[in-house]
Order: C-alpha cells, then structure tokens, then sequence
C-alpha cells in the first residue's frame, strides 16, 4: 500500500542499494504500525542527464520522491510530523550523506479504491491483516457481507 | 480521463497485448458511463529486473497498477466496489491468468483540474459529452459563463 | 512543489526545449504567487512508440502531463480557470503549436507530507518563504514549536 517511486539520476543505486533502501523503507511500516511487509512496494526509475528540472534548471544530481499512503491515513498533526521524520532518517543513508539534492511528497489515497492479488486488503489491525503480515502474502478469505 | 499507469516487468506485454488490454480498460468506461473513449489514457512502462521492490526484496514477476480518476467520482460503496471487480475481470486475463503478481490502486482528482486538447471537457453526462463521445474527439464548443 | 511529470514521445523535445518548457512552467509560479523557483520539479519522460494508448489505440503522437500541486491549493472557482489558463498558454508552443495532441490534470496535496532537502517548507507568504525565494535554495531555520 505504501506506493514509492522514487526518481534518481541513473544508476545512482546499485542492486544492493536498491534493496537495502526498499529494507529500510519496508521497516517504517512494519515497525510502526505493522503493516504486512508486502504492502510496501518501491519502484525505482533511472533519470538520465536532462530529464529532471528543478527551476527551470536541468537537476541531474537531484533525488525526487513521490509516495501514495493508501493502508493508513496519518491522524493528526504529531503522527504526519513523525513519518515525514523518519521518512528523512531512513532516506539520509541513501541520499543525503551521498550528497544528492532531495525532495519527498506524499499523497493519501481511499483505502477502498485498492485490490492486492485480486483481493480485497482487510481492515487496519484486524486480525486478517496480522495473518497477511505474519505470512506476508495476501491470504484469500470470506469478505463479510455489509 | 481515467489515467492509468501500467508497470510491467520488461517485454511482459506485446504492442498486441497492450493494444487489447488498453481495448479491455476502455471498455469499463465507456460500458459502464458512456464516456468518451478518447478520455482514456493507459500508459505501459516496462520495468527493468531490479527496478521493482515488494516488501523489500525484487519483485521481478510484478505488475502495479496506479490509476487517476478524473472525469467521475465514484458515489457510495457498492459502486465503488463495482468498478474495482470490473478492473480485476478486465485484468485478469493479461496480469493473474499469465501468473503475475499484481496491485492496483486508484486516486480520484478533481475534475476542474483538467484539460483535454486545451478544452475544458463538458460536465457529467451532458449533450456536449455525449457529442465527445459519439465523435471519439474533443469538439470545440462555447462554455457557458458562470 | 508543483510536480510536474510530462510524458512525451521520444526525443519530442530537445534538451533545449526541455529547459525552456521547464522554465516556463516555472514563471507559472513565480510570476502569480512568488513561489521559490526550486519548488518546481519537472520530470521529463520519453514513451517508446506502443507504449501511451488513447481509447485503446496506441497514441504515438500524444503529450500527457500529470501535475501535484502542494505548496499552495488553488482556492477558488476562477483562480482554478485561471491556473488552467496560464498553464495551456505556458504549453501552447511546445506541444500545440508543434502538432501534438495532449491532455493534462492536476491533483492537490497534503502540504505538510512534503520535505524539500530534509526541511519543513515554511509557511505560504511567510518570510522565510520570501528568503527561500530570493535566494533560491531551502535555508536552514528553526521550525517553531507548536
């Protein structure tokens, strides 16, 4: 459900960069609110010299982020602080201590305007959605009737 | 208007296979809400091996799907699980019956916020819309002022 | 913070017309509401032929331009029209006049999911926006508590 793409100058990561960042990224979600560790899905996109423009000017140094938040709405103004900060801590390795320029949004999109594996994803902290983080695949189950 | 983005591992659709899949998403729309079918825009983007991350390992056997609805918002919970079993039906023959893994998710974006070939497009269901609809192109017309 | 993704065919655009484009859509925002000029990102996108379909057809010859505002919401029925006005204006010599066919819609998000360079935007009209502006580039500053 965490929908990541993320922009970086071509081949700013190598195979292990891309799958220790995408680690870290899972880890906010399945730390914090125990999202199964499938939801988080990042995709990464090669930007050659003169793609990116920041200004007006080409950026071909420059990291741009755009996240969809889909599983959980971020209630309030501390929790929206607290995961755009640890956004940024887990980013920093990657990014910032490699002397990228960085940008990062986020949107929040309806939770019921969203299929994973043909399935209808259960609701937050039901005991469903521990047994798809517990065997982090998407177990089909009897949806309730409403 | 219904904007699709289509990420494939690379070469998993042929020109054919895109070409009767874009067919399949039109037909939602223009099936269900007589929208225009020039209104519906599927971008395909292979995705090289290592480019795709679920869970925080590469998923090279994935296909996600993030959708922008703009022309119509999708009113009360039985439609909206309507449209998402239609899109599974239309997928399933190219994405979970050719054994991808696969996710969807859509948005909804405010209509007043678009333009088509420089138009605003004429509102829900009007005698312009079923003009666009009928010519499969954006006729220009006088917009009223309001 | 406006982000722009504009998805073209390959090799529509030069890297000349691609600092020109950027540029003017930059001037969309500095010349209206003074935004900092390095708010505006601008990811350019080349599509192979057989990889943008319109109605189900493939579209070979077609600009399709994706927009998340942030910074600022557009308040306001006329102020939308106008946005969209400027911006097909801004545009026009690029893709209209160049023959293109083209489409574009914006979305709006959540300002306070957005970090550039690791800070926390200052607030719309504050001072510290004003200084980010003159000097283009995000000015370290203490945040207050709230």
């Amino acid at each position: 459900m965490p929908y990541w793409e993320i922009f970086t100058p071509e081949n700013a990561f190598t195979p292990e960069d891309k799958e220790q960042l995408s680690e870290a990224i899972t880890s906010i979600y399945t730390d914090t609110v125990n999202l199964p560790k499938f939801y988080v899905v990042v995709l990464f996109k090669d930007m050659p010299a003169n793609t990116m423009y920041v200004g007006g000017k080409p950026a071909n140094n420059f990291v741009r982020i755009r996240v969809d938040h889909i599983a959980r709405q971020l209630e309030g103004a501390e929790i929206r602080a607290f995961c755009m900060a640890i956004i940024e801590e887990k980013l920093a390795p990657f990014v910032k201590e490699r002397g990228y320029d960085w940008e990062v949004h986020l949107d929040e999109t309806p939770m019921d305007l969203w299929r994973t594996q043909g399935l209808i994803p259960p609701s937050a902290e039901s005991d469903m959605e521990k047994l798809w983080a517990k065997e982090n695949r998407p177990v089909p189950y009897e949806v309730a009737a409403t």
